[in-house]
């Protein structure tokens, strides 16, 4: 068995968060070959010789063509900003390469579409950076609803709030430029969506609605700037199972900062579950006494895998990083022909046709059917 | 000055819980007329003559409409099932007497109507007992707001749950009966609203959808049964400030017992508060060092008028009667011509009528406007 | 059957609190009598009676030894300064009325003492005012004990938390003078200890600290003044049953209202309590798949007895004046013969000897036995 | 510029922590020379071989003395049981090694002494992996105090909890045999004390107390076993600051996985920490309105270094087994002769001396004073 070659295009905090996971994927989980990390892509040769010793690559390029073409490169993670996504994809997999792409796929549906075409003609292994669902605790609730703890699932409660927009007297950038997106839904609105992919399947039918808590900011260049984009959304939602749901994304939220909340309403018990305190959940199941039921506090621990390849005791806390390593061990099995818990290029999707339901939802005031494909 | 006389009429949780107050609200607040308790009411003689025993009440009779046209009568307390509000509130405001009416007015929005009229006509004070507003905690946010502390609100969310309907295979009961109402809609949906048209104001443009957990249940006559309300809803909503809401409303929602979840965003901060855990709020203000930012607990104590009157020290804890207890020294207050902090037939009308926007728009599948008078 | 006649000495807090409980406690309870308000007792007669007329009771007098003597009074509820409890005790043990006393029962030991003979010469009913004991969360636990849920408990961890000494700055004031006792060990010990006696039982070897967060504070009259007595204390404890113990105190916690942590660690679970919080308690119990255990946040409902004689509807909560009106209905069963939660003078004897040997210890710096009569 | 040359000797969980760090170190901080994995030390060469390939070390051996005095090892990460740190870290120091020993540094403190006179001789770095303290948050704490925000501490509270030996039905083994200690005393009291030692400096009296809760277990040879150590410690303690402090140590805590609380009570605020909620602490000051003080609980993120270097946005958390990777960072910086956050052998030795006394204390039921050298 060889080693895999790993190119890596891009080394913001997704890039570097890729990298940290192809160093640590073979110590942590020790049966996997360490892989090679062969070639890393920068915008420039500089910054990529740079980042290519920090990050432990052989080699380094200013030229993501040269990489995904790289004949010891056998997988490529892609991690430049969205809209270069489809291109680097496309090319990578023409190439006879697997794709380990950050998500959203594309800010255009129609590019996701041609990103999909891409990599059902090239049969290659093309999956997104999901991280969120890697959480042995989502795991866990996926068990507990397969196995029927909570019955069936027929309300979901999702947030998303953080507060890097909430100050309304910071300058005027790009995220709050229409050529971005529509705002806080497609900025945040797959991450809770691929928890429910993930744990009960697709939406159905969407009514969204946005808005601008903030009609101006102040320009760089003086005076100030209209907003273009909307910092909140809120949508209804009736899923494919047939529950309802409701979702709330806020990236103006003053204090919240990396809140991600999901609430599960079943016919025999409740899941709720918040991204800021990972590794718990809690769970209400109408067992035993009345007197003494009530929400139990699950503190992540060595019985939910894969924490004890990170942690021999529980209690002790992965961290959000750590869910990178996770996603990596799991992209090497889908590479190694093994199941793999994974969203890729078919379920990535789903999602984004879910959020441009919302959209066009929003935009039109009515509820949308979301393309089943 | 004479001590007000009471009459009651109904003794169940409600009619308990306004004789609760009636008797306290002189040893609580010391800077009151102690009421006299004049006459009771219940169905029958014998159950009204108990419960006067029980309750205080010098008198007792099972013709409510003696009570309402009793001389000795300045207010009637009415906390019979809501159908029978409107005969009741209306023949009291006749008579003369000052009303304090079980939320919400009434099971149809015609008849709210006609008692708002009727209270109109009489001159009398006619409040409703929305108590969740008389908690210590919810004045305070109410000072925060006004104060400026979360700067301008942008963003509401609001959550109500209980899991009394939770249990599928629970017998069907008239709860579950299109002739009860919508459902959690109006059900619990008056709780929230009171908190925002207290907090915040009114609702101009609502977008509901209302769900079954479960299509039928167990009949008490063997077999299943249909159920025809829905226990879940959901609605989107702009405030007439301009603010994005979002409400969720289940009471089959397992675990959960008496939550009432507030969430208000605003351009400098952030508050949230939990019905279940009545005697605290979560404040985050963007002030100060960025390193130690972060939501405050504040716990109620004698700084939270009238927190005061019941403990003099702080972080005991006050209980759910207790608001009640509150709410019947601000009804005093507005007999006595003064300021008073209450939700009348003025107030409730438009939030009944927010609850009938919400139902209709949910019945027609797209927004509509809020009744504003 | 005749109502019981009160009197009523004292109208601080605690005494509002019994005037409180005395009008509610047959409303409450419905299935009781309702007691007769018939004397109140204040230093003077003015204060009297103002005080009798906001709290319902029928006579006053300026003179507590007509009050006892009062052949309409056959119960006496003494919430005066602790260094009055014992003459007014036991003057009314002597004239033959039951005694309804706040804790601790005296200043000194000795006292306390003659109060039990007096108790027991008597043939009353002799209960002190431990409300916390009432709380239906902490007849859960006993439950929950008595049943082996958690098992035997092996380890006892106990806190109890204000900050009204938590400023420095503040003026020298009584408590910090030596004839106030010893500090936070009496002023707070005794509260704890109740819970574990009413859970546990007794208290066999202690080894106590005391200190001082400050050794002066400025005076009235300018300068600044010793302090005399230690805001904080701790001690580690062995229990009767075998259990280690230890105890943390101190009326210096700035930001800590009315904290009494309890954590009973068992052979099969954990229960941890905090009076802050005081409708939940959280429970471990080692059962079930080890995947999803976890402490349970339990809410107090209408399943804890005597909650529901409050609030038909769980997760609505009491309040701390709840408490003393569930404390009354006990002092009314055990009158009346009937088996009864309570500490009366027999068990509030051990919980001050308790204390005593603490301070002794703390003194001597060594363990001490303490004095099980 | 060399990069540093590594040696690993043993593999265990922290073993593959320490690894996990040294592949890390580099990719996450980014201006530090990537180090050069020399050679790994096992039991047997085999595993050695195996483990070397999984960790990505680039030889391996049986022997460790042959890794201590290999020329291309600078730092020696020793990670074996307890009882063999003495011998392999005086070996490594005297070979001119620099020693990263876990804690504590040995099984009887008459060996630890040697190895501290081992460090002193060499003149090399010698620090023991103390990772908990490497928590930025705990570095917020620091800072903290340090800027007077809480004022002078006066009082100190320590727990640490785990259930691992909770179970009385789990099989004997070498944990409750006498030759592996006290129990709890030195097993955990070592993680609490570096945080106080961090924090607040040594401790100067101590009175300690170790209990049994299970007398016996069952032996794997059949029949029962009895227990020789202690899994439960208590222990009052002067601070040589003058606070008080009090610590409770558990490890048959059931529900407990990786607790340990600290809460420092100062004259102006007061602190609150559990490393279950590793990446949360609590901070109250009395600063403000009293309308609106709480405690705070501040969210790690960018702001508090060196959470940045890991992820650029707050609130989404690591892990424990990032604490490593920046204690690797700081023992590097110390290495380069530059300021660092550390527990070296000079502090080591100072709070071992403290458990020490505990030891002492509860064996002879007594204040005992820690040696301060």
């Amino acid at each position: 068995m060889k080693a895999l070659g790993i190119g890596l295009i891009g080394t913001g905090y997704m890039g570097k968060c890729h990298a940290l996971a192809w160093n640590a994927v073979a110590p942590v989980f020790g049966d996997v070959l360490r892989p090679r990390l062969a070639v890393l892509a920068e915008a420039s040769e500089a910054l990529a010789e740079r980042k290519a010793q920090e990050l432990g690559f052989e080699r380094s390029t200013g030229d993501w063509r040269s990489l995904v073409s790289d004949p010891t490169v056998d997988v490529v993670s892609i991690t430049t900003p969205n809209a270069f996504h489809p291109d680097m994809a496309i090319a990578a997999l023409e190439a006879g390469k697997h794709v380990w792409c950050e998500k959203p796929m594309a800010t255009r549906l129609v590019d996701a579409e041609r990103m999909l075409a891409a990599a059902r003609a090239s049969g290659r292994v093309a999956v997104l950076g999901y991280n969120y669902i890697q959480n042995p605790i989502i795991r866990l609730i996926r068990r507990i609803l397969e196995e029927g703890q909570i019955g069936e699932v027929n309300h979901v409660r999702l947030e998303m709030d953080e507060d890097f927009m909430a100050n309304p007297e910071d300058l005027f950038y790009w995220k709050s430029e229409a050529s971005s997106g529509h705002g806080a839904l497609d900025d945040f609105g797959v991450h809770p969506l691929s928890l429910v992919w993930t744990l009960l399947g697709g939406v159905k039918r969407v009514c969204g609605h946005m808005a601008k808590p903030y009609a101006d900011r102040p320009a760089r260049e003086g005076g100030r700037r209209d907003v273009e984009t909307c910092d909140i959304a809120t949508v209804l939602m009736e899923l494919e199972n047939g529950a309802s749901g409701v979702m709330a994304l806020n990236r103006s939220a003053w204090g919240r900062k990396g809140r991600i909340v999901l609430q599960l309403f079943g016919s025999k018990g409740t899941v709720a579950y918040d991204q800021e305190r990972m590794n718990e959940v809690q769970l209400y199941t109408a067992e035993g006494e009345r007197e003494t039921q009530g929400f139990r506090t699950i503190l992540a621990g060595p019985q939910h895998a894969p924490y004890d390849t990170f942690i021999p005791a529980p209690g002790h806390g992965l961290g959000f990083n750590d869910l990178k390593i996770i996603e990596c061990r799991e992209l090497m099995r889908r590479i190694a022909g093994e199941g793999a818990h994974l969203i890729d290029f078919e379920d990535g999707i789903r999602i984004e046709r879910t959020v441009d339901a919302m959209a066009k939802s929003a935009h039109e005031g009515r509820w949308v059917e979301v393309y089943s494909g």
